[in-house]
């Protein structure tokens, strides 16, 4: 998958990769929903089309954001997985949230996983990174 | 202009507003390097084609994240500034370019006005927001 990168600024590379409407969707319900399956991604309340969730799984996978692989007990099914360098996306996501709670108010912070650890956000993102470790060694056992 | 929203979700909300290759790259040039004017956002190095930089400006400001105005001293050119809810996405922007930095090594933090202070996001956050904001009282003064 070739992918163009538009400058040397940090910034628009992160956005070149990252920055679609779908991407951190998918990196929000496996970082705070626990979510593994291309089924599970694809009933997301946002309604993603199965095209397009193949197309970002490819993406995210290609840039090792995720890792894709098999369970023993399970041959059929694809788990997808974060990387470190997804799971060092909390950071990102929980600024995203924040300031959606702030300004979109329509929209409900109560949702995400993510209550009542507002002041300390260093703390809020050390618990989802080690909630998301957690469950990976869980699941990779 | 219409948007439509996904969910109440204020991830997805959020990327539903933002969540493209170019809306945060604007908001870079305005916050970091003090970009005003439709002249300026169109030199950046990523070479934005003038008319998404136009869509870009005008969802922006339809969403109250810029205000446009006129300085008494110029009529003819608009000048574009960032509201409180442009300069609070400077926590995500930093996020943003922070992983930039770490896992796209290729791309360099050091083009960014962001040195020395990683250690201390609270404090650049802050700085950042604060020079933004004496770049604004000084414009419209």
């Amino acid at each position: 998958m070739k992918k163009s990168f538009r400058s040397s600024c940090p910034i628009s590379s992160t956005l070149d990769l990252l920055g679609d409407k779908w991407s951190l969707v998918i990196v929000r319900d496996m970082l705070l929903f626990g979510k593994q399956t291309f089924k599970e991604f694809s009933q997301s309340q946002e309604g993603i089309a199965t095209g397009i969730l193949a197309s970002r799984l490819k993406k995210l996978e290609t840039f090792r954001l995720i890792t894709k692989r098999k369970l023993p007990e399970n041959q059929k099914e694809n788990i997808y997985l974060l990387t470190k360098k997804g799971v060092d996306l909390a950071p990102l996501i929980v600024e995203v949230a924040y300031w959606g709670d702030k300004y979109m108010p329509e929209y409900n912070l109560e949702l995400l996983p993510l209550k009542g650890l507002k002041a300390d956000k260093a703390s809020l993102i050390k618990q989802i990174q080690n909630n998301y470790n957690s469950i990976f060694e869980k699941t990779i056992r």
